[in-house]
């Protein structure tokens, strides 16, 4: 009743933003991403007869906090889905996802410990069935369930029974690379959660960027099936900008840029200007990520590294998906 | 036939973003604007029978570019007007509006020379009829001829008969303050009139935008009846932050924001953090202007002052409207 699971991060390009149902995490639109293979957490879940509640350790600390009820809240869909409404475990996770870094831990998070706790119960999931529980832990984390280009089906029932994602190209390996873009920047203000809501609830172009999906989703997936870089780059771009519009007009209005991120945007626009297809993508936060071509490592590497602001650029490149040690 | 007009620029609380008709410019929303005393145009237009064609000088300088194709275009519309088609004239302006400052110079030079060729053809225009005039020049300009807050109707007409300004609190003057607040960055690589244009044709959030103005618009006249500054400041930020966000959706997109334009935005949320009510707004540029009440005025300006990369705050109160000299 043990198994040890070790998931990657992934940042989407077609972004998630917006919730239909906040319980089980339904999303109001279809999102794509690329797994990365520079971060990520191993788990390991052991369930045991002689535990009458869940522990957590966390890099080796000991979580009592809103941490741990999040990872016992998801170990009791586990535990339901087993039929096994009283059996507890202990749960270790190495988290290398530098929070500093702007990735949200909790999409390798919540995919390492569902592939974990599913593995230790010898539960025989299907990747699909996987990527539905893990959804329920963490949104985004369903689509690290998978490594490469991956989408994220928003599905239509109300049971969430048709939301999973799935890979996108799963016979070749395209190196697209990704450089993380950390930054001096204090933490953010509005959690995405709650910048989802306000966004849902108030915004007047919220219903425009839902309507915008489809259409950016199938260019996408044209470009990534080509492989044309800069037509990948160019929506991924674009939908992030189109993201970030919507919460300036929520009520309040809000946004995650801080003025460094702006000059990290204009620097990679200026790379484009000079010849070099970069671009850039900006989750629910100031960090900024810069998608890139391996040939032009060197040169995104240091001219991101020169702006004033910018504390750490971390490389990564296209991740696999859950794997089992 | 010559006389004299100063008109002083203004700035949109609530943002003229749109048109509906390029030629005849006429706007996709009603606007609202407060007209400030610290920038202005003085023109002087002299109707003489000697002349063969417009002669225009700018700040003493004969000026031959496409500045004096406007001018030369829209006093046709004013020789239309008074049936006088071969009369030329010479026109003297002198600029009190830094370009710098991030204020269109357009919108108090075409005031400044409508009512200044008005009056020397002795037209005997009325405030609206004058204003429906200097929009064809520049559109926000016709919000120029009055002093304090100025709303522009946009008009139902197709020949422009119905779209012209109006002063919103023509009895009793308020004193609030704008301070400019000048950036180090480069000449905007978009300019207003393509920008509105691309946001028009392109953006999926254009049409959002027009239908949010109604209610941003009955709220913030509210909002100065009642003097309540707070209410005036926090709709023009959040309009501002509505017309800004239109353009992230545009294709491709673009924004008029540098990285000290975020600067100086979370800086104005800083100063209400503390306490300091301050409002920000931002036109077609990445120049900022931010609200204050006149207690505040040494606190906003010394903290503006000290953001890097802020080379200069200029001050200035709510302004007349055109006078003659």
């Amino acid at each position: 009743m043990k198994a040890t699971a070790k998931a990657h991060t992934n940042i989407a390009l077609i972004k998630y933003w917006g919730k239909r149902d906040e319980k089980l995490i339904l999303p109001t639109n279809n999102s794509l991403s690329l797994t990365l293979d520079g971060f990520y957490t191993k788990t390991t879940v052991e369930f045991r007869e002689d535990l009458t509640e869940d522990i957590f350790y966390l890099d080796h600390k000991l979580v009592t906090d809103e941490q741990y009820h999040r990872v016992t809240k998801f170990l009791d869909l586990i535990r339901e889905y087993a039929q096994e409404k009283t059996l507890f475990a202990e749960v270790h996770s190495i988290n290398e996802v530098p929070t500093a870094a702007g990735f949200a831990s909790s999409a390798s998070g919540f995919a390492a410990l569902a592939a974990a706790a599913a593995r230790a119960l010898n539960l025989g999931l299907s990747d699909q069935e996987l990527s539905k529980i893990t959804r329920q832990g963490s949104g985004s984390a369903c689509r690290s369930i998978y490594g490469g280009f991956v989408e994220w089906h928003k599905g239509m029932e109300l049971d969430g029974s048709d939301s999973y994602a799935v890979p996108v190209s799963p016979q070749d390996h395209w190196d697209v690379r990704v450089a993380a873009v950390v930054l001096s920047a204090k933490m953010k203000k509005v959690s995405s959660r709650e910048g989802m809501r306000r966004t849902v609830e108030t915004s007047p172009f919220f219903s425009s960027w839902v309507d915008s999906i489809p259409s950016d989703l199938e260019d996408i997936k044209q470009g990534i099936k080509e492989r044309d870089f800069e037509k990948v780059g160019q929506i991924a771009e674009a939908n992030c900008l189109k993201m970030h519009a919507t919460t300036l007009g929520a009520n309040p209005p809000f946004t995650y840029w801080h003025d460094t991120t702006l000059a990290v945007m204009q620097t990679v626009q200026q790379l484009r200007e000079n010849g070099i297809p970069a671009y850039f993508t900006i989750d629910a936060g100031p960090n900024v990520k810069v998608l890139y071509l391996p040939e032009n490592e060197e040169k995104v590497q240091d001219i991101l590294r020169e702006i004033p602001g910018v504390t750490d650029v971390k490389l990564s490149r296209s991740g696999q998906g859950v794997t089992y040690i």
